[in-house]
């Protein structure tokens, strides 16, 4: 029982959480791929997915060995060769994670769709088993790294230890803008060209673009889904930790061991609670697939509550400390906990809410698509500005209570808090990917249409469960940049960021305008590879002879690689831009206009985040509730309005909207890791 | 000499402008109105225009004897009697030159039509001499109250002159978001039912919506943008008193009497360097227009700048104080104006680059309109936000430079810079509705081609300078809340607003929400009302016999009722938002909390002012850049894709956009204002 509640349970759940994912893993490719048809078909997304990640790691691997050398030659304190190795490791955590993740989804998606030919219940446990193993390896590795390099480090050395989370967030960007722009494009590709002009099915094996959407999906939404939290997760409990050390000196000394090892102990017993989840999670009854899912997760919940309970309660009086004249004592600590872990929930609900097609706000853009593509854009935009309020008043309260809980300390455990589940909330995100490939492999393989119908009913639980997603994963970055701008206050030694001078305001500013910057460019890049796919397929359909009649195959690889080539080049700028904008201000204006700048990226980030995930949520369903038969259902005017409003929310759900979670944390990051070099 | 850079200078060119512009209204009104058709067309704008502001007027004379009894009722010290009498006469005023701006505006448009059947030069007169008397009034009143009320209060009383500021705020706000749902109301009702589901032409006399599209013009780009700079130039010149009042005990006591009479000293020789420069617009080529306009401008500015230094160099010494640290002397007080006014014309360039059809920003969304309305849509949302980058950048430049010069002081004074010459600037804003109204009576009055192409010719340019007039008008919001802000932290005895303190970070994260949630407001009140007015159109093509014929009038009057009805009532709910939000957070959450929340509104807001803004101009004028020939031109697909952007970009630019002006300066003055409720 004492492993259980020491510091020790960090590393041995992360072993846990590895073995137990490889177990899932292996347990789950001895399941049937089908038929020939659909093996080549499934081989083909498995190619697409590896080719994308063998590009994006080459240009990667130049990118980390340049940063490599820059963090190992610094040859300033808090920097130098320890800081230099945890960004390396951090990276290669980050991107064998998405590896792994890719790896096992492509896999599990044929796997997925043969067992649908038996039943909805083998089916679920395939593809709910993929996505445990993507959230089990990311808990597992990012517990593991962190507890590693604490250990290695002393608490002394934990602004070292941030070069894990650094590594983590610079592959994380690329993976979600890389990714983002990928999917989307290959996405428009498929659709415009194959949908609309040459007016064959969604999934039809004669569009060439058809494997590149597979591919993409995947490397958009489990990929580049999984780095993001991997990244919040690691930085989260870094940041945590950090502040822990800083309390030496204005607290209880006694407190400081104890506080700088909670976030690991939380983060250890949220893989077990995670693991216990995973075994609730089962139905045959197509209308209690949402139920089977949540009720993995609420289990998950209460048992990571009763475990944190008796760990904090052992603790007892070693986790009591003073701050800027607040006593903080364990039952404090413990609420700021589950502060965090219900605020993740109230955030993905209200996201839930207002992208639904079962709820007002997607079925008033549905009704406002009968007037045309204007008012149902009007509306869609309107919705998503709307649909701030809420979550940012959610983020408010968490911030109110966590702090009156346990101070700034609070506010970043409960960071903390809501990610300690995402061993289980992060498997049930990637099952989406993995529900949605599958009906395409059906779709493809023209298997019997009741195959299609339960992996669409998988699917569309998924599409609730990854809204549901993309608002954690929003609520999660923004309370993990707060963790990590609190560590960077007190690590850079400001007595306070004060708005109110002008170098200040010049720096609120700036980065409330680099989310505004940043949007624009990756929606543009998404711009312009979409174009180039659309000229690919165009190619494809005009020169090779007898593939719309089905008589010759097409080209996927070709497509597969113009999206990678396209992504990949269009991430380059906007990830310099994060890098480089904190480190200019840090060193040119200051460290306070640095904090501000945080602040400024912060606040617009999240409500820019928010504003283009809901609105790109709200349209998509908008659109699917006509298509469900309202206002005169698929091909009316009204569908065709929608259809204009879902294209335009592509990239605001999928591409630039996610990106900005990694912008506001990865500026954080750089911010925290070169402030020796500003301070110096 | 010694009255023109005294103080006196202030109320004596207040009442030199007022006297100018009866003086050129009077001679406006001898002109010519042309034909009885012409006459009767005139006479239905006109009516429209009136009962609009009749009915507008009354719902806020309501909200102004609240606000006045709660004020004078308030028995604390800087707010009571004092303040509700110039929050009345602050009120009053806006109204008064609202008023004024409308009557002149409506009578020069018909005048303008039948001058333009003579010459291009007299029309240019007529229209550019009604922009001056709207220009002129506002100075005029601003100035006058302002001068009046500090005389009668006194430098302690300055708390209490704030009460004029929050007066013409009220005003503002709804005149900003009831217009700017008015008149795109009565455009999408004009555009919708009569060009595109009847088939007649733009101002087409036998549309019922054409009179109201009318009114409209009138009413969002004259008395809204009117009353918008209205409150800028009296906020910041209240303001900047106030921080001069503020400098004594920190800096040296014997600057402050001539701190606090600069702001009204430069405002005052202001709107003579603006009557100096009214002389100089003058051109009978089509092609000079622009520079005729702009030079009036620029001697204006030239005159000022003479002016400028002759007084400052005057005061000398007097002027020097030290402030945090900071001496500073006359010579860096001249150099934060001359800041102030050149920063004023940059960000309006920078607006003009990113919305002008003859720039890449609008022709690259034109481009993409081939392709269909997502990417046109696409393209201009990634268009608007990325014409964020330069004007922010220029507003962070000048908040530097105008800070190195004269510290906090200096960014105050530089809003007073940039609004300085707001007579002239202002006047060749207002000339644009007029030459656009002018166009209308030309086409419904059925006059010869060539008086079209001449008031289009002064329409074309007045586009142009209605779009630097729009970054101009954000600008300079931008830097009068920011002297706000600096007055509020001063005010309020703040040692910093330290947005690393929990309670202040929840005040930067509601603040930075407001924006969002007050734009889907009036977005979605646009909508509303736009869809009362295409019904009332319709059902006065169903229910008028012969009216599609031209064999019966329509009834505009029922338009006009039913755009004036929707506006107002769409109002009060986002005015009540932006007074009570401050108030709550303030009383409840505490003084610095709502500093944060300005601060917060403030970033947000001015990134979306500028997004909203220029992402509508320029589609607009990809729209227009399609109809001059590019993509196929007028009726070709990309032309369609072209209407859907330009239809969702309304009320983007004329209505949320600007409304977020008033939003973040309201919310300062406010804060300002009930200061002693919330310290008390």
């Amino acid at each position: 029982m004492d492993i259980l509640f020491s510091s020790d349970i960090a590393p041995l759940a992360g072993v846990l959480a590895l073995v137990w994912a490889l177990v899932v893993l292996t347990k789950g490719l001895k399941h049937d791929e089908g038929t020939e048809e659909m093996k080549k078909i499934a081989h083909q997304v498995q190619q697409g997915a590896m080719a994308f990640l063998r590009t994006e790691y080459r240009i990667l691997s130049v990118f980390v060995a340049i940063v490599f050398v820059v963090l190992y030659m610094s040859g300033l304190e808090g920097l130098g060769p320890n800081t230099a190795y945890a960004f390396l490791a951090g990276a290669c955590a980050s991107a064998l994670a998405g590896w792994i993740g890719m790896f096992t989804a492509t896999r599990a998606a044929v796997r997925t769709t043969h067992a649908a030919q038996t039943s909805l219940q083998k089916a679920l446990q395939i593809s709910f088993a993929s996505g445990t193993v993507m959230g089990l390896t990311v808990v597992g590795l990012g517990v593991l790294g962190v507890a590693m390099f604490t250990t290695l480090y002393g608490p002394s050395g934990l602004q070292n230890v941030l070069g894990f989370s650094f590594g983590a967030s610079s592959i994380a960007l690329f993976a979600r803008v890389g990714g983002g722009i990928f999917t989307k494009a290959a996405d428009v590709g498929a659709d415009l060209v194959g949908k609309v002009e040459a007016g064959i099915p969604e999934d039809d094996p004669r569009n060439p673009a058809v494997i590149a959407d597979n591919v993409g999906d995947n490397v958009g939404d489990v990929a580049g889904m999984g780095a993001d939290l991997f990244e919040s997760y690691v930085g989260s409990i870094i940041a945590t930790m950090i502040l822990g050390v800083s309390i030496q000196g204005v607290g209880a000394e006694g407190a400081v061991p104890t506080l700088v090892a909670l976030p690991l102990i939380v983060a250890g017993l949220g893989i077990i609670a995670s693991l216990v989840g995973t075994f609730f999670v089962r139905t045959n009854d197509e209308h209690k697939l949402h139920t089977a899912l949540f009720s993995g997760l609420v289990v998950a919940s209460l048992v990571l509550v009763g475990l944190v309970w008796v760990a904090v309660d052992r603790m007892g009086d070693t986790l009591a400390f003073t701050m800027n004249g607040h006593a903080v004592t364990s039952m404090g600590i413990f609420k700021a906990i589950i502060v965090g872990l219900v605020s993740g929930v109230l955030i993905g609900k209200a996201t839930e809410y207002y992208t639904s097609e079962k709820k007002g706000p997607a079925q008033g853009i549905a009704a406002q698509s009968e007037t045309g593509a204007a008012t149902n854009l009007i509306h869609g935009l309107a919705t998503g500005m709307a649909s701030v309020g809420l979550p940012v008043i959610f983020i408010c309260i968490a911030i109110w209570m966590a702090n009156d809980a346990a101070n700034i300390y609070g506010i970043a455990i409960a960071a903390v808090g809501m990610l300690s589940t995402l061993g289980i909330s992060l498997g049930v995100d990637a099952y989406g990917p993995v529900a949605d490939n599958a009906g395409g492999v059906a779709e493809m393989a023209g298997l019997d249409p009741v195959v299609r119908q339960r992996t669409d009913a998988l699917d569309a639980c998924g599409n609730t469960t990854a809204a549901i997603g993309k608002g954690f994963a929003i609520g999660s970055a923004a309370l993990t940049a707060l963790a990590l701008f609190a560590a960077f206050k007190q690590t850079a030694g400001l007595e306070a960021i004060d708005v109110t001078k002008a170098k200040v305001t010049i720096g609120l500013f700036l980065g409330g305008m680099l989310p505004f910057l940043f949007s624009a460019m990756t929606m543009r890049a998404v711009g312009r590879a979409a174009t180039a796919m659309i000229e690919e397929v165009r190619r494809q359909f005009r020169e090779i002879p007898g593939l719309l009649e089905g008589k010759a195959d097409p080209d996927p690889e070709a497509c597969v690689a113009i999206a990678t080539k396209g992504s990949i080049g269009e991430m380059v700028v906007p990830g310099l831009l994060a890098i480089l904008a904190p480190v200019a201000v840090g060193k040119f204006i200051g460290v306070e206009a640095l904090g501000a700048l945080l602040a400024g990226a912060l606040t617009t980030g999240v409500m820019m985040a928010i504003f283009m995930a809901n609105a790109g949520g709200a349209w998509d369903n908008a659109k699917k509730y006509i298509e469900g038969g309202a206002h005169g259902g698929k091909g009316s005017d009204a569908h065709k309005a929608a259809v204009v409003g879902d294209t335009v929310g592509d990239p605001f759900k999928d591409t630039s909207g996610p990106s900005l979670n990694i912008l506001i944390k990865l500026m954080s990051i750089v911010a925290l890791i070169f402030l020796p070099w500003f301070l110096n």
